[in-house]
């Protein structure tokens, strides 16, 4: 017999982290729902046509691929190398992100979309990288996007949604930064290099990782002049408050509109009189963002700096996405949560409310042949009013039903023997201290209801 | 540009589809907490020698395998037909239950576990069978099992469990089904062929479908002889209340030691004193239910009659599912709900509540440059309150503000026009009556927290 095993990159979620994972999806679902987002679930599969040349030649190599059923044999004999063996016995892969499917979704159910359309979506992804800390092979998104307004007022609600979350998760710390690809667009313009535009921004992206030196030896070999690296620099490099940085680089980018309209954009929503945020977006021009189809603003929520985990969500602007399904003229904005970095932050700061692990709130134990009959007209009154309850199934040695409420963690134990039937009364015993007292049925529905 | 769509056999989940989904995954999820069973979750795929072998031939055909990443070419060249290339591409798989998973996540976490393990899973599973209406490529499975208890208990609760979550949905007229695959084993005892129990046990399960000559023909085809057929047929037409067919069973099948635990064990869950069952499960020896492993009682859940939807919900106790991993001597029992088919029970007997789909409950039309800066506090003051509010992001014209609000079936819209704002009052507009009221922003917030 093999020893079982599970895929590389994959997880079992034990029932503490089950229980610890749906309380941060609550509290995002939580927030989408009072912000007007409604829900959409897709297939966990999807046509290769649909998501081929979506993610660049990276994310079409890091799919997961279906088998088709049926004959493959048949099908492979001509092919010639791995692509081709592929298309002939494959035509489904795994989603690779909630953004493509929800894209496809919008355009399939245009006709019956009230537009602006305002989805959330919270499921399971599917890449083949490498496993590392922290990266996964199967792992969710929590996505809320708008599409059909190009008002900057969904800008301004997405940035609330995340302060909103963060603050209700208590991570306090956290930090949200925004950009506008039309700076960006306006500096590959201003270095007259605007067909390079994603090569910059790829560039600009690595910036936290390998540092300025780094970022210019990545624009050298991507083609980049020296006077071209220089300006690049010099942009990266502008300091200060947000309104002040927006004012520079409003100077040095006087001579692309794109520029000036990125730079309105950006001054609408950080300067918006109507945002309350409890920890207000910082502006860095040094944000770039990897995906290739934004093109406004950017946003990237930042974890604590204390716990060194990085990017813990991001999103922005998309003016064309479903323009790749034939639907042109939507734009559309979006942000997505990181729930296992979350997970790992809220962890690393100690933040899951006690709360979340609440299950079982008391065990009967199993005392004698009468015990049985005894509790479980009470085990049913604690569940009608919604207390989970359960009893030991087995006859078996008092310690080992002991042991089992130990190591599950249940609070309380009630014991009915011989001598409480004689009284007619329970004996509960609080796991935490020890403390044992008798109660009558009555009390011990009170307080088993009031007691956390 | 090709019309994007989605794989055969697989949806897309509409925002109205996913509330109504997930209010039943909610009562379910419920129930089971209450009765302390703790919610477990295990990976999308699984590695093949997890899963093959273990559902059958036709359960291997109908898996979906996982295209290996990287050479796989290469690794094709050797194979010299349709198996032997899925072999040497493939070696992982997408789930095709949620019980199979279980026991090998048992079987890893042994050491850590407390036993009795009781566990739920909700989560989709994929096989690739053809699709027709009721039956997908992708659907939910909700499970919960227990292992390591041999206790009865289990099976009442399991079979209260059922009970309560079909009360809790306003199912009345389901129907719980019991049998006990010992009973069935003394009777292939009884007619001389222990050793063709599963072509029995395929035999019967069939019945439904195709009747009592059905049956006859189907296990004349499994070489039954007459004799034996003849005595098959004598056990399915018992009849009666069902301790008087027990009673009758026992007598017929009183030979077999199997038999006569099978009976006592259906009796003592059946009349046990304890039960507290809207609607009391009923013996019936047809049952049979096709999966292998089932070694105990067996339970089937079947919807009211009225809306002819059949079995939507099943389970039973296997005595050594986790011997497959190489851990024996765990005696296990679980139950499964369908909810593709609930839910179009509950669509059939309309009875999804209406606050099922209960989202946005007030749009805040842009009537002018200033309603923005207006309605904007009163928005988040609701959005407190925790009642999901929206304002209309774009500067539209009233009659498309609207249809938007109509179409998203949002039942209040705020109105602040010039008007309003001199009074400091906000025009409050029931979409489903059509009257409008003038309210100052206290009147507002209380009147949408009140009303539903």
């Amino acid at each position: 017999m093999i020893k079982p095993s599970i895929p590389k990159g994959t997880r079992d979620f034990s029932p503490e982290v089950v229980r610890k994972r749906h309380y941060i999806f609550g509290v995002i679902r939580n927030v989408f729902e009072r912000y007007g987002f409604q829900p959409l679930e897709t297939p966990a599969m999807e046509m290769l046509q649909t998501l081929t040349g979506k993610y660049g030649e990276e994310g079409d190599k890091l799919m997961f691929r279906i088998l088709n059923n049926g004959d493959i044999y048949a099908s492979a004999t001509q092919a010639r190398d791995t692509r081709e063996l592929a298309e002939a016995i494959s035509e489904k892969a795994l989603r690779y992100d909630l953004t493509i499917p929800f894209a496809r979704y919008v355009v399939m159910h245009q006709q019956d979309l009230a537009f602006p359309f305002k989805r959330y979506q919270i499921q399971p992804v599917w890449r083949a990288d490498r496993p590392q800390k922290g990266r996964y092979r199967e792992f969710y998104q929590c996505d809320a996007d708008i599409v059909g307004s190009d008002s900057l007022l969904n800008e301004m609600e997405l940035l609330e949604i995340y302060d909103q979350v963060f603050t209700q998760l208590g991570l306090e710390g956290y930090e949200l930064r925004v950009n506008n690809r039309k700076i960006l667009a306006g500096l590959s313009e201003l270095i007259g290099l605007p067909d390079k535009l994603q090569d910059l921004t790829i560039a600009i992206d690595k910036l936290d990782k390998i540092g300025v030196e780094g970022v210019q030896d990545e624009l050298a070999g991507r083609g980049f002049g020296e006077k071209a690296v220089s300006a690049i620099l010099d942009f990266l490099a502008i300091a200060g408050p947000g309104p002040e940085k927006l004012a520079k680089l409003s100077g040095l980018l006087d001579s692309s509109p794109t520029a000036q309209r990125g730079i309105a954009e950006l001054s609408q929503v950080l300067q918006s009189p109507l945002a309350g945020w409890a920890s207000a977006p910082v502006f860095d021009q040094t944000l770039a963002r990897g995906l290739n189809y934004y093109t406004g603003i950017i946003i990237e929520a930042k974890a604590p700096a204390s716990v060194k985990i990085g990017s813990i969500g991001g999103g922005g602007r998309y003016d064309d996405l479903t323009g790749l399904f034939g639907l042109a003229g939507l734009s559309g904005v979006g942000i997505s949560f990181g729930v296992d970095r979350i997970y790992d932050v809220l962890e690393a700061l100690n933040r899951f409310p006690d709360m979340v692990q609440q299950s079982t709130r008391v065990l009967f134990l199993q005392m004698d042949k009468e015990s049985l009959a005894s509790a479980y007209p009470l085990l049913r009154a604690l569940r009608d009013r919604h207390i989970p309850a359960e009893i030991y199934p087995d006859h078996a040695k008092f310690d080992k039903q002991m042991k089992y409420a130990n190591k599950r963690g249940i609070p309380y134990v009630a014991i009915i023997g011989e001598g409480e039937r004689a009284e007619d009364k329970v004996s509960l015993k609080d796991m935490r201290t020890g403390k044992q007292e008798k109660l009558s049925p009555g009390e011990l529905l009170d307080r088993l209801d009031v007691l956390s």
